[in-house]
Order: C-alpha cells, then structure tokens, then sequence
C-alpha cells in the first residue's frame, strides 16, 4: 500500500489530484472545473482535488475508462443530470465510445428504472454530439 | 441491429436469459435465483429472465465483467444490500478480481458518501469471503 | 371545503383518524399499529393518528382501496418493506384483490427498477399468504 | 396467463404498445413522446415501446386510469417532475378527475414530504390548467 | 405537553404557522412563500402552514436557527435545491452565519457525497450574496 | 485557513482523526468503530479517519453536537438505520438531551415523510434506552 499513498502532503495530493484531472478530462475541462468548484467554495475544491481525485481517481487496479463508466452508472442511479454529463464526457476523452457509454445506460433501465435511463440518455446524447460532430451516436 | 434482436419470442428471448446467466452466474447460482424469483411471482420470473438477461445483460459491446461492476456501482449508489450481493458475485465468477471489485466501491465514497461505500464493503467482503476462502482480500 | 374539516381540534383529529384506521385496517391492526407508534414515541403518534389519518386518509375523493395501492406504488418506489408490508395489507383489508396488490408491483418494475418491484413481490406474497391461506397467489 | 402474452414477436410487442400509449395518451401525445424517445435513443425508445407499455401497461387487472394514478405517486415519491407531468396528462386523459389527479399528491404528503408534495402540485397544476382551461382546479 | 398543543383549532394553528413564518422568515419571505403555495393548491397551503409550520417549526426545545440548520442538512441529502435555498435564507434570517451554512454543506460531503455538496453549496452561495453585498463568503 | 489544515500528512490526519473520534464518541465507542472499519477493510478505514474525522468533524465554526445533530437529519433523510443509530450515540455523547434527538427527528417528518421519522424514532429510542436507563425518554 505505501506506493499508493506515498503523496502525504496537502499540497503533494493537490497537485496529484489535478494532474489526474488534465489526463482524464484534459485540460479546457480541467480549468473550467476548477473554476467552477473555485467559485463555489475554496475549501470544497481543495477537498474535491485532494481527496476525490488525488486520493481515490488517482489509485491503480482500474483504469480511468472503467472509473467513468462506474461513476456514470452511479449517477444515472442517483439521476444527477450534471454528473452524467461529466462521467460521459469524461469516458469519451479516456478512450470509451459512444456506444460503451449508452450501453453502460441501457444497462441501468433494469435497476435504476426506465424514466431514469431515458433522462440520461438524453443528457448523454448532447455530450456525444458536441465531443464529435463526425460520430454516429449508435455505432462507432 | 438486426443481429442483436433477432431473439424475437418471449420463449427465445427466456432461453437466452438462462443462458446468459449461467454464462454470467454459473448453474448453481442461477438454479438458486430463478426458484427465488418463480417464488415471489412467476410473472416477474418471466420478465426479469426475458428482459433484463435476455434483452439487457445479453447485448454486445460491454462484457459481463464490466456490466457487473457497473451493476455494483448502482447497487452501492442505491444502497440495495441484495444486489450488491448478488453482483459482487457476479462480477468474480466473470473474472474480476477481489480488488477490482473493492477498488469500485471505494470509487463510490466520493458519489454516495461514506457510509453507503463502508456498507457495502461490509457485504462484498462477506461475498469475497464465501467465493474464495484461499484469496486475500485486499492484494490479488 | 368545510365540511372535509369540520373537525377541528385535535382530540376531533385524534378520534377521527382512529376511526379512519379501523375502517381500513380493522381493529386488531389497528390496536397493533397506535401500540407500536405510542411506543416509538408519544408525540409522533399523535401527530401519525391526527395529520396523516384523521385529516389526510380521511378526505374524500379517492376511496380507501385506491389510497392503499397509490401508497404502496410510493412504498415500493421509496423500498421501504414495512410499508409494503402494511399497504398490502391495508389494500386487502379494504377490497382489493391479491391480483390487484401484485398488478401494482409490476408495474413499478419500470419505475423503481427491477430488483425494487421483486423485493416487493417478496414482501407483498408473505401478507397474501397470511391474509388468506386459501387463495392462489397470481390468480384470484 | 396465455391470453396475455401472446404477443411474442418484436414487432407485436412494440405494435401493441404503440396502441396502449395511443388509447392511453392519444395521438398527438403519443407522436410526440415517440419522437423524443427515438432523438435520445432508438433501441431505448424500442425497449420502453415494447416493454413497458407493450408488455406492463398492456396487462389486465387494472384499468389505465388507476395504473396512471399510481405512476403518479410514484414519480411524485422519486420526485420527477418530468414523469409528474407525464402522469398527470395520462390520468386526465384516461378519465381521472383534477381533483383525483391533486388528492393523489395530497395523500403524498405524508410519504414523501411536504416539499416533494408542494413542488409535485406545482407541476401538475400546469398540465390540468393547460388540460382544460374551463375546469376549476379544485372543484369538478 | 399541554402547553405545547393548547392551539387545537385549525384556524389558531394556521395563524401560529403564519406567525412562526413571520419570526422565522420576515414579512416578506412569508407573503411570498404564502402566495406560492396557494398557487399551487389552497388545500396543501392549509396543510403546510397549520401542520409544517405552525405544529411543527413552532415546537420548544429546538431554537429556530439549529432547525433551519438541520432541514439544510436533509435538503442536501435529498438534492432538493428548492429547499436549499429555502432554508439558507431562513439559517440567515434566524442569526446563523454564512460559514455555518457552509459549514453544514462541507459536513454533508461525507453523508450525501461530493457532487450533492457541491451542487449545494452553489445554491447556498447565491443565497448567501443576495443576503448581504457586505459580508465575505467564507469568513464572517 | 492555515491553521485548520496544519495537518498536512496522512499520519497527522489520521491521528488527529482518531483524537475527534474519542472526544465525540469515547474510548469505547471509538475502538469498537475502528474494528468494524478495518474488517471491512484497511483502506476504507484510513479514509474515514483521516478525511471523514480528521479533516471535515475537525473543522471549527460548528461544535461536535450541531454536527452530531446535523448527521442525524440527514441520516433520518437517506434512510440509513445504522447512521441514525450512530449520530443518535454520538449526540448524546456531545451534550444533546434525549430531547433534542427525538425533535430532530419530528423536524424531519415534514420533510423525510412519516415513516421515515417513525422508523428514525423507533431506532432512537432503543439507542437513547441504552444511553441512560434512568432517563424518561420524552422528557429531560
């Protein structure tokens, strides 16, 4: 275990926390979340660095694609619209399709119900459509 | 699409379902769950069977092992101790190891808070357990 | 309106909702249910038996067969298995049939999911059973 | 149960849907939830076509107007506004009065909250207004 | 307990809600929630004012300010932005500072998740500057 | 901001962590809860202590039982019979009376729904029983 934690400080899980952001959102993305959570709070975002991304994105065994499409599922379970809309942006810019993403939805009509997986899919499709105007939205 | 739907009547589209789960599953645990569910109600057997394995867990392009630890992350997410059971399970019988399937829940923490991921590790430990009584849980 | 609330103090209230329970769930119920709230705390009981059954259960409109399936839909929505439990019983006690209570879990399949709708069944089949030795579960 | 299910096929399936939603919401409502089913996604506009309407809401026990009721709670419980609105048009349009539309989310109250409630009648006292601009709101 | 219910009549406790809006809100806080929710519906008004308000929030024991603390906290974990901003103004309104209103959303990352809290504590900002130009957000 | 987060390293943290622990939940209390955590497992155990104590309970403004109290809404909100329990010993242990316990929790039924705060009491009630056998439960 002490390879994963070997970031200690403060400032060490921070800047380990943003470095996970710019390779998995890149780095537009990155600056306007910052932003975002800046504006918010300043405590929320060093938390929010810190620990969401430099503690728990940043550990191994799975890879940043699979982390979006479990974060994704989660919150199409929890029927979070901006959430789907970061998790799907999220997979496409860490190698999913768009099919691995609205596969990962149908799969949740049977347990977080139908309205649920048709809401997402909604708020998925206009992520898709602006991630790449060249993509058919059911088969790439 | 053609390819995906040709399973067109309801008693190809069960058979189907069988057959994924005891792809997914295994024959005993798939035994165990059809009696459970022809117990509570034949009806809700024939659609979860049909629909859910047949339609759902049957499609192409996310493989079992993936569906299952996106089926986990929504279990944990909606806090339903019976599935997360049930797809931590599944999840190991179709490859994932013990540390993939901690490493989602712990991905969980930061979407559905602390004592929804702690929960659910004390059930997925308890079927982590059970699958295999010679692996350590936490280094695979 | 003002003959829906007539009753206006809450001893009025009070007796009006104990009445409203006998007539929906019968007397040993009835004497089971004020027995468990007064237990968990005076307060609350009053404010259950006076609010939710004295004026809310109480209002016209919608008969006491449809208010038990509309607050099963709910309880089934929400997975909370004692309210399953208690508007199964609730909708048997005030007419309607063991195809009309298992008819409403199913189709919640589409709206809570399906691991919610077969918990249901679960829960909903054992208060059928002991509501009536007698009938067959699916077809009445 | 054979009479109920001998719409095996696909296509019968989703045809037999297509029939429910038009006896249920009417031709213009049903045109315009296929649309916007099939923009977010074919195969998922397929799957609640067939499924949901054309297999669930299809079944016998309960009329449309008492399945529309409950759906209502439901999504009052969930608190979808999206799926409110839908409901609230379903129950209207299958005979339910206003009043049985706002004495549903009135018996919510005391299950999903006072706020869930409130914002619930917010929503549903814009598609009864827009139902019939001659109706009183409370009072039919 | 006498004391503590000696309003019975509907019109005393819906006069006592109205007055415990008043202390709680201000005059036009109170003027403007009214308006809203008998626009929605006279009967859920009624109920909310008499019930919510003038049995409930008017209750000893619990001073205004830690009430309002405590219905932010649930308003977070259910994701209600309606009622976060509700009860950030009446924190505020009732001598709470601003950073215990962040204090209680920072509180609320472990129990509800990140993005709740975050979603959240956007929402309460927003009240918080509306509240005061003067005060600065995270230190007062 | 500088002097709340002096604790830069994990071993700080964490240290610190398991000091907020004794203060708020006692000697006992705290041994028995680090022993369920590190069951579950290791890693998840050094997350709650480090960040969910050492870094958020740490925090100043708010004290241990408005924090305590603040938990226990949102965990009568979420649902979660193990946290009320929890918040419950913990607000005790921090100063509440065993009545402002039981009003948080009739707070919440305006908000959570009746059964949720009936179910929250009844579980209470068992912790506040334990607590102190000589206290009357519903007055202090």
């Amino acid at each position: 275990m002490a390879e994963i934690h070997h970031l200690d400080s403060m400032a060490d899980r921070y800047q380990h926390g943003i470095a996970v952001m710019q390779r998995l959102w890149g780095e537009p993305m990155t600056t306007e979340l910052r932003t975002l959570w800046q504006q918010a709070d300043p405590e929320i975002e060093r938390y929010i660095t810190a620990f969401a991304m430099g503690d728990i994105w940043a550990r191994p065994t799975l890879d940043l694609k699979t982390r979006s499409l479990i974060c994704l599922a989660a919150a199409v379970a929890l029927e979070r619209d901006g959430q789907i809309r970061l998790h799907t942006r999220g997979a496409l810019q860490s190698g999913a399709t768009a099919t691995e993403v609205t596969e990962t939805i149908l799969q949740l009509m049977v347990y977080a119900g139908f309205p649920a997986a048709w809401q997402a899919m909604v708020v998925a499709r206009q992520v898709i459509a602006e991630h790449t105007t060249s993509a058919a939205p059911s088969g790439d």
